[in-house]
């Protein structure tokens, strides 16, 4: 059957046979994983799921002091530090710092992420009175500007679609999502998707280059729509796969 | 509990009681669907499955020879009849021509759609070795290039995600995906929400404004990627609606 370039077949028809299986994915148990912005929901979610799912995990925040507190509050191991410490300290640092200092906060780390596998999972968004919208960053995404500014890092994007409230809460025991990851490194990728899976509930599927992040991390602006229309914490399950 | 603005739970808590269930849609099976492009894989598929679930089904092409042709292969009561024809044959009009047509194609039917239903499925993508990438419309969206274009039409976005392959497929009963419809008036939204939820699989979920339409439409690049590492034809589901 033919397909055309408009639909999402136009791949497949060109898809040459698997070297590798998709889901054979390496073991991430022994990384240290840093969260810089740590204290924020999104990052404080996602540092609480890791370390529940056995991930030594390491809060970062700009004040040593505010880290420390909330890696006191989550337990389960979690180590408190200020964002410098804590990228040197991880071998996988997810970033989940606010828009608005994403650039300031990246620049002033390049040196301690060099050579470490960077997560990138921020939704440049805006808002107005009829919601919230996309933010287009010049590089193309939050995801290529940290690539832009960390020359030295290897950068993927990933965990975008993640309700915080879903995250945070400990009588949720499975979040039923799926997690898009990007990027241009299959050994990396792999590496993000496989500490994806260790949250019950979630896969991580392989979605994709880094240029084509800016969609992921603006389709939050359409969860939050679908959010306030079903008053749900809406996810997103890639089928098929 | 808190949330921030980096998250899709930033909507939720912004959200005031619902004056209507979502899920109370509107009886659309009286309406007439035409399919602009009906000829191509796209625009067949939904055109199958729309008939096959009951629908009065025309199929538009610039060829009136190929949408008869088209029509008569598809069967279930389907028409064929040319472009324009169909337009002002049909209560609901969905485009599915290819992007390189998009802006031609409907400036030349303004009239026959003025006061119709206007329903964008078009992905604007480009392609190259390293597969596929987001084409920026300058209205921001295909789906905004039909409402500058169709200032009559009530203009809404849908249908962007599913399978050609999948949906001409006969062998195939159930589609397992939700479809994202977008659009700025709820009665147009509840319209197409109800018309996906008529095929077999699929739900028909808000999300958001055509001002929100780009990433939607985007999103198939990163489809395309799930393809061709997964062997797939890839959908989504969006989860807790």
């Amino acid at each position: 059957m033919t397909t055309d370039a408009n639909t999402p077949d136009s791949g497949a028809a060109a898809a040459k046979p698997a070297a590798k299986d998709p889901w054979d994915l390496p073991d991430v148990s022994g990384l240290v994983v840093g969260v810089l912005g740590g204290t924020g929901d999104q990052g404080r979610g996602l540092a609480y799921r890791l370390a529940k799912a056995g991930q030594q995990v390491i809060v970062g925040s700009r004040s040593t002091e505010r880290a420390r507190t909330a890696a006191e509050e989550l337990g389960l191991g979690v180590r408190g530090l200020d964002n410098a410490e804590c990228a040197r300290a991880s071998d996988v640092v997810i970033i989940a710092v606010p828009w608005d200092g994403h650039a300031k906060t990246l620049e002033a780390l390049r040196e301690e992420l060099a050579g470490k596998l960077v997560v990138d999972c921020v939704n440049p968004l805006g808002f107005d009175k009829k919601g919230a919208y996309a933010l287009k960053p010049e590089e193309g995404s939050a995801a290529e500007q940290a690539a832009a500014l960390l020359p030295d890092s290897r950068v993927t994007a990933a965990f975008h679609h993640l309700s915080a409230v879903l995250l945070q809460d400990p009588a949720v025991e499975r979040i039923d999502t799926d997690v898009m990851v990007l990027g241009d490194s299959r050994a990396d990728t792999d590496v993000v998707q496989a500490l994806a899976a260790r949250i019950p509930g979630m896969r991580g599927v392989f979605a994709g280059r880094l240029r084509n992040a800016h969609q992921v991390e603006s389709l939050v602006a359409n969860l939050i729509s679908v959010n306030r229309r079903y008053k749900a914490h809406a996810g997103l399950r890639v089928t098929d796969v």
